[in-house]
């Protein structure tokens, strides 16, 4: 496979902006996004386990972390995929609402907390949070050929 | 390998917290991090290409970029690796002022625009950004063998 490495002069770079239905289509093949949100005034990234229902982005932490402060606030929530060797990739951002669900009763908190959720890291991690997606922008990163 | 998926009683997850020491030895190697900063008061996540100069973080974007917005705040940069299969990785966060180098006369800002930092996106992007590291953090995910 060439990568642009071993052929630079050869192959060019683009950036192409992506559909909305593009950008949940890649999000619902991913497993580990990354949270944006701020935390004393000072943005703060950190990378958690996520599942889609809808445009809706839910993930989970445990009592007393530095997530359980996305309540109540708006948050980023980052998604990438880029191949190291051949530099190909996309990277897809949904900004909206945090909002707390983890003893929350209504129908659709109960189900969307059925929803399979598992995390990585251990722990009980009963602190269920919903994003509501107002927006949602997304880029793939190709490699094409020079134009003739 | 066994994997949580298949010995999910033999096995348990943890999380460390890693030293500044190791988040720097990790931080060297990788090459895509990401940027999360505000934007018109609401935080956004952006991958971006980097280098590392000690604990100086150094990122590039063309004029005109959303990135361009970091100039003057504080910002967080995070870098992790997960793997899938495994669900064994590392995540590092550095927060820090950052600061546009793009035309500083400065003996430091010329030698930082000297370090090897290729964009895998296409442009010019000769919009240098330093972020100096006041915070850094990371924790690593293991999967270790339940105690007997």
């Amino acid at each position: 496979v060439a990568t642009p490495q071993d052929s630079g002069s050869d192959l060019v770079a683009s950036l192409e902006e992506l559909s909305r239905a593009d950008c949940l289509g890649l999000l619902a093949t991913a497993s580990v996004g990354r949270v944006g949100l701020l935390v004393d005034g000072r943005p703060e990234v950190l990378p958690v386990n996520y599942a889609l229902d809808g445009d809706t982005v839910l993930f989970r932490t445990a009592e007393g972390t530095v997530l359980n402060q996305a309540a109540f606030s708006v948050v980023a929530f980052e998604v990438d995929h880029v191949d190291e060797a051949t530099r190909i990739g996309w990277s897809v951002m949904v900004q909206g609402g945090a909002t707390y669900i983890g003893d929350a009763i209504d129908p659709t908190s109960e189900r969307l907390r059925q929803l399979s959720l598992i995390t990585w890291a251990p722990g009980r991690r009963q602190c269920w949070f919903r994003v509501d997606a107002d927006k949602i922008t997304g880029r793939r990163l190709r490699v094409t050929p020079d134009a003739l």
